[in-house]
């Protein structure tokens, strides 16, 4: 029974590029919250429309392993994966690799908590671990 | 009677260079709005507390001519300066060049609409028009 | 007989968002350079491959006019348009609206030298002239 | 006998933030960026230099915990410390705070491999090694 998990594929931009003619090292951030944006939205909700509800997610915590080169206008794939990260935590794994090699770019996690939008540590609500908890059952 | 203006020195950031090993174009729109926030700084204000104020100065126009190279690590001088652009419009104008040869890297300038922070398009308040106009009357 | 031009569609993110709710001034840029790299492969060239050429268009001019907000996971429309610009320059035109309304959110463009690895002005090579110049000739 | 260090103050980019009024969380891998870069220069040399000696430090791992909030303006504090981090690897430790209050904003690390300009590993130079263990012998 595996976890939530959402594949899609993207260009590196000329701006993500730096002089060494690779991805700069920060926007793999910036990646993996797309990836995670798209993942969240394949298991039927918004991150919006979470915030709508009063649920944030701010990263609490974030790693990344810088494992091959992306080039402008490489095609890559990225895989995103949900968990629980704790009682009151939420985690993305997230790997990226070239959709033509099949070789690794970088892969990383982020941790998540769970607060209102006063900035409030908040139990997550039911809807959320549900939402974490989903996958098929076939 | 000149305009207020303000002087600031930087460099430039890896994370800004692309492959060609000059900045990449919209990095200009961001120093212009740091140069534009030291301005008002030297001005007395902040542009925090403008916001706190209930004052926001989001851009409506924004025009950059992009002159010279400026790589990784180099020393740049940027020239700001703060003009009335209409009744309720604020424009800032934008010189940047090299602090060690002087030469011409970028230049430009941003309009500024003054709305609340409903987005509801304000009068500019006396303290903002004030300060537009500051000048040293020797 | 129209111009080259290109529509795609993509989301705003987080990353771009800034503390007033809708995207940052300088990410404007940013998605032009999208834009006018999918125009480019839409015409069966890729911006890589021109750099492999060994032509490179870096931006000499930008213009942007902030027309409306755009929020988080917005789905936006881009249409961008090319043309020469002069005998050794290119333009692109590009406007941005919201797929769900139609409403502008920006319009602008870029001017473009063309330059060698090295960073001379070269002449644009006929292949070039040839693409800003394809068109449906029905 | 400490590892060399750095600290610098820094003020908060509005570009830098997001909708939920703190800075954006890739920022902080640009923030380290310029704190290393500030490090190596502060001990003689600087990264360009060693670019143009043939010797490249991409980031091969980054870890980022979040503590704190950082609004726009904000004054930061920032504290880099070089370490070896194997027998090929550097490592770079960073700390920020709040330069008003000492509170901890976030803290993480780098870790660095050496490589050509043609991206080989190679062996760190002696100059590159006595850098990492330069200090002051009172």
């Amino acid at each position: 029974m595996p976890a939530p998990a959402h594949t899609l594929c993207f260009r590196v931009r000329y701006s993500e590029v730096d002089p060494m003619g690779s991805y700069y090292n920060s926007r793999a951030l910036e990646w993996f919250e797309h990836g995670r944006g798209e993942l969240v939205r394949s298991l039927g909700m918004s991150y919006r429309e979470m915030e709508q509800r009063g649920v944030l997610l701010p990263v609490v915590e974030a790693h990344v392993e810088f494992v091959g080169r992306a080039a402008y206008d490489d095609l890559l794939k990225m895989t995103s994966t949900l968990s629980m990260g704790g009682r009151a935590r939420f985690r993305f794994d997230v790997a990226i690799e070239s959709a033509a090699t099949g070789q690794s770019v970088c892969h990383g996690w982020t941790v998540h908590a769970v607060i209102s939008p006063a900035g409030k540590p908040i139990r997550p609500p039911a809807w959320l671990v549900k939402l974490a908890d989903s996958r098929d059952e076939g």
